[in-house]
């Protein structure tokens, strides 16, 4: 989340909000930069939807994750809602939807869906 | 290109590849900062190849991407190849493969198939 | 439709709802019939609705769609509710959820995103 | 398999074909049965592949599988190619190729990537 200056705005089992700054850096020509960044945010709030509804010490890894990119990442700030669909022991399967804002305006830039595996903490280290 | 000071290794008509370092910016908590990377590399080096292969004066945009994250993004440098399936007037259908490397090594850490769309470089000035 | 003996429940712009009934000749071993059956269902709804978006004469071709089995296909019936995400003049991206139904049980068993090209109907004759 | 009529061609370790006719009952209007059966090839030599590194007595699901549709599905019979990318105790990372045969021809109709889940077939029943 540092790469981004993400925050967490809202937590519930199985649904996150974040959202995180369109910095200088991340203003590249059309396409590129802001796809990874748009990508990340997405990602990330899937990933932490996931962990919202594992046991404590658990991690999740994305396995794979399709996003369309609806349009351009314009604005001042990402915001990105990502939910579970389903819980499994093996898998969580997980969808976000990621807006760019400029002030009070919101649009929707992306939608992703995607497969995340719950790894122990412990069992990494 | 500049985000992730990536360069370009080869270029043919419908296959590009790039490579990039793994800064230390890029190097987050398991999972998040190298998706995000490793597939800023995939989805570039598949725009590439898609660029090699239309008239001058177009742009590409991604319109969707699907990532399969294969293993962890660990190594000195990420190396991407990106080649067109198919070219068509409204859409090229693009992979990529990314590989972690350190010195000789070569790990194949995640595969990408996606859309692009060909973009007139002036109709969008 | 016809190899599906699916029916058209409700078409309102930009959202259409099929259905059709689980036949003895798609009751294969597991996940394989089904998961054509279930993709043939939700890419159709995906195709209607893009299509309830369209000037009258255009067809709509699959380009890519990505399907989540959520379970399996158990029922009497399959539902599926197609929704049109955005529409474009080259693409239509659209989503779809499918539905297991036994009497008035109804299980959440597939969901796709897609994308949908418009054709002119008169173009490909 | 027995739906389409598909047999298996050959199988190796992580690699199986399957061919299947095109029959009168999968002819339907542009994009949708073709779809529906192009994906069910797919998806099957893909699960065969995955099968084809498994221990005896294991099954496999699909769990999502992204298809790129490349050209319409034309000809005599559907020949498929599902190769393994990735081998994990908890997944299995698949590709396959379709191709549309008559006679000596042959033309590449479409592309799957997706995930496959081994499951123990004494612990379904």
């Amino acid at each position: 989340m540092a790469t981004f200056s993400a925050k967490l705005v809202s937590v519930e089992p199985g649904r996150v909000e974040i959202s995180a700054p369109v910095g200088a850096n991340c203003l590249q020509q059309h396409g590129f930069g802001h796809a990874a960044l748009t990508f990340g945010i997405g990602d990330s709030a899937a990933g932490y939807a996931a962990l919202s509804v594992m046991p404590l010490e658990t991690e999740v890894l994305t396995s794979e994750m399709k996003i369309h990119l609806l349009a351009p990442a314009r604005g001042d700030m990402l915001h990105a809602i990502g939910r579970v669909i389903k819980t499994g022991k093996r898998l969580v399967i997980v969808q976000a939807d990621v807006f760019a804002c400029t002030g009070s305006d919101r649009s929707h830039i992306a939608f992703l869906t995607g497969t995340m595996i719950p790894v122990s903490a412990t069992s990494k280290a």
